[in-house]
């Protein structure tokens, strides 16, 4: 026999979505919490196209240290802190209901087994961190029936990465960046549900790029301490543009949520250019995506599309499902239908599109090859819901992670 | 006879410098009188490499009209607001001269003939408008023997181009922004002679680069009335840069001096990219200008040289002549020595240079080929003198315009 065991091996699976912000997260004002100098808001990406899957598992069979899988690879939990601080959080919150109900298992006490996968590639550039820390304390919430709502996990969250907090929840959602020192009230919160507003959509243009220039744990402190024009967006500039993005967000108002969010990107992009030395994730691949989304908003004669841009060259293109032959197809005639990923989800409306929506003449000749030459592939897709309980478990009833 | 008239023809030349700035100009306070937002500071580049040669005439022989002739093309005068304002600007001067002095010919009556060239290509993408406009003063100025000071002129060569009243003067030149509504205090002042930091060298990586991507009296418009970061900028840092800046002009202190220039012009391109639209005078070519910047200091381990961008993607790489072999022996290596432009003047010190100061392995390897490809001539050059009377005239005795 395999296993000698008698013990019970407990299990919950999540999958958990991608997030993609519209009024940037950048800055800490506590590095160990992970507490943001401003609030952020994103959109939360359908888990058809993107997501992570996580099992959380324990049981008194496991060797005694927690351990964790990601695609595969054993991770080394001990040396990040980030981990072992959502996992004794999440531990204190099991122990808690325990001690008040002494017939609850005692899973607190039990080593944790984590497997966790993505669906796609980390080539890709995706921010994978927000999406698998939000598993990864969606799955052992699960594990532990925690009753604590997502919002009260999001703090939880926001300890593995600051932008998982954002990922524990579907639709339209907050980060506030709160006023107490001890971060309780940094939370995520959901401004509207995806059945709000659901004709969302997001056009990823993956940009071949080398490493990224900085990463965005070390690059957004440089922006905080070096940055002169940094306060002003921190204090001055995000504020107004969190009450006037959501209320764009209530009225569905698409022209208004658009240039928020392509002026909070530009925003951003300067505090980095302005920090010392000077932090540039966006190339001239990413100039011609900018150029190519005013070209369309000016042809059609209203705003149409927006883009928004992470701490890396990728372009996320935002419009809505009634536009898409407008900008998913004409980004599919300057592309080529062969770019790898127009046949995944959402692909229906673009399916068929063999001209562009928007005459290419209407479009500066300039950019044309340089967004050709320089996407290498596209991810199709629009706002989702938040985490989901699966039973596709990637821990078998006895204990043995499944990896594929 | 080709001419039947005996009348006079009065005549005076000048040559007139590029400028190039280290703590930025950009926005107006008022754009007919074309008063800035904020201070900026400027070295003044040698007229060996760069300058504009005009000749000011003027003769009752003439046609009524005023003329101008840049690079043997009439320029319309009579559209362009900015030349009739300093015109007439320089034409009351010498009438209160005349008033004064019943002995003086009426020149102020006369018609006038401007002649002008360049000895730099426009297709280089360097400000020309600095050096033409500081010229055609300069010249009239002195046709009509006016008793100004530079400072006093320069208040009118800022009705021509803002950053002419600063190629009125060597060495380094602040453009005090004033305070007065009617301008009058918004001028030009030495703030050191060339004489007191005469080993400044400037490298001009210039850039091949499609058309503008916004012509910049339109782009700082565009930032004043737009940009979130604006304002922080003009009115807070800036007023502290200029003090540090001339502090360090003062004490030769060249890494102070190098990392506020760095910094500035990161400040001034930020403000463009927080612009709506935004507004990208950098490209990729420009951002591999900044890594290798940063990339020599680090190698070297002290600040030997600085980056700056006016509104266009060329480098000016500020340097010291001590460090040639370092800063323009690196950049000589990095694009060999058959690029066009090494065996101008200043070229000395990088004649005989084989090898890059700086070992290349020292440098990202993904700029070398990017500054290859994308850096289609430099210019070396380094601080210089101001405007230079000259015999060389551009009209002739009896009143013909020369071209060359």
């Amino acid at each position: 026999m395999a296993s000698s065991s008698s013990q019970p091996v407990y299990r919950a699976t999540t999958t958990a979505p991608v997030n993609i912000a519209v009024i940037k997260y950048w800055g800490k004002r506590d590095v160990t919490l992970n507490l943001p100098t401003n609030s952020s808001l994103s959109v939360t990406l359908s888990q058809r196209s993107l997501r992570t899957l996580t099992t959380a598992s324990c049981s008194a069979n496991y060797p005694t240290a927690d351990t964790l899988s990601l695609n595969g690879k054993p991770q080394d939990i001990q040396s990040s802190k980030r981990t072992l601080a959502c996992l004794s959080n999440l531990r204190a919150l099991r122990q808690a209901i325990e001690d008040a109900d002494s017939s609850l298992s005692k899973l607190s006490a039990l080593p944790l087994r984590i497997v966790s996968e993505n669906n796609f590639p980390t080539a890709a550039g995706l921010a994978s961190s927000a999406a698998g820390f939000a598993a990864l304390v969606r799955a052992v919430a699960n594990l532990y029936q925690l009753p604590q709502s997502p919002r009260d996990l999001s703090r939880i969250a926001r300890q593995g990465s600051g932008s998982a907090c954002r990922s524990l929840m579907g639709g339209y959602v907050a980060w506030r960046t709160g006023e107490l020192a001890d971060g309780s009230d940094s939370l995520a919160e959901e401004v509207a549900p995806a059945s709000h507003w659901p004709e969302m959509r997001a056009l990823v243009l993956v940009v071949s790029a080398e490493k990224k220039d900085v990463p965005s744990t070390e690059g957004m402190q440089t922006t905080v301490e070096t940055s002169s024009l940094f306060a002003t967006r921190a204090q001055a500039v995000v504020p107004e543009r969190m009450t006037a993005i959501e209320e764009a967000i209530q009225n569905r108002d698409f022209p208004r949520f658009a240039e928020i969010t392509m002026r909070d990107s530009n925003t951003f992009h300067a505090t980095c250019l302005d920090s010392w030395p000077p932090i540039f994730y966006m190339n001239d691949v990413s100039r011609a995506a900018v150029r190519l989304v005013h070209d369309i908003n000016r042809a059609v004669g209203r705003t149409v599309c927006a883009y928004t841009f992470d701490a890396g060259p990728n372009a996320v293109i935002y419009y809505e499902e009634k536009d898409s032959a407008l900008v998913a197809g004409t980004v599919k005639a300057i592309l080529g239908a062969d770019t790898e990923g127009w046949d995944g989800p959402f692909n229906e409306s673009v399916a068929n599109v063999t001209a562009p929506g928007v005459a290419l003449d209407q479009v500066d000749s300039r950019i044309l090859n340089v967004l050709k030459d320089g996407v290498s592939r596209v991810i199709l897709t629009g706002v989702g819901e938040g985490p989901i309980s699966v039973k596709e478990h990637l821990v078998t009833e006895t204990g043995e992670a499944i990896i594929h």
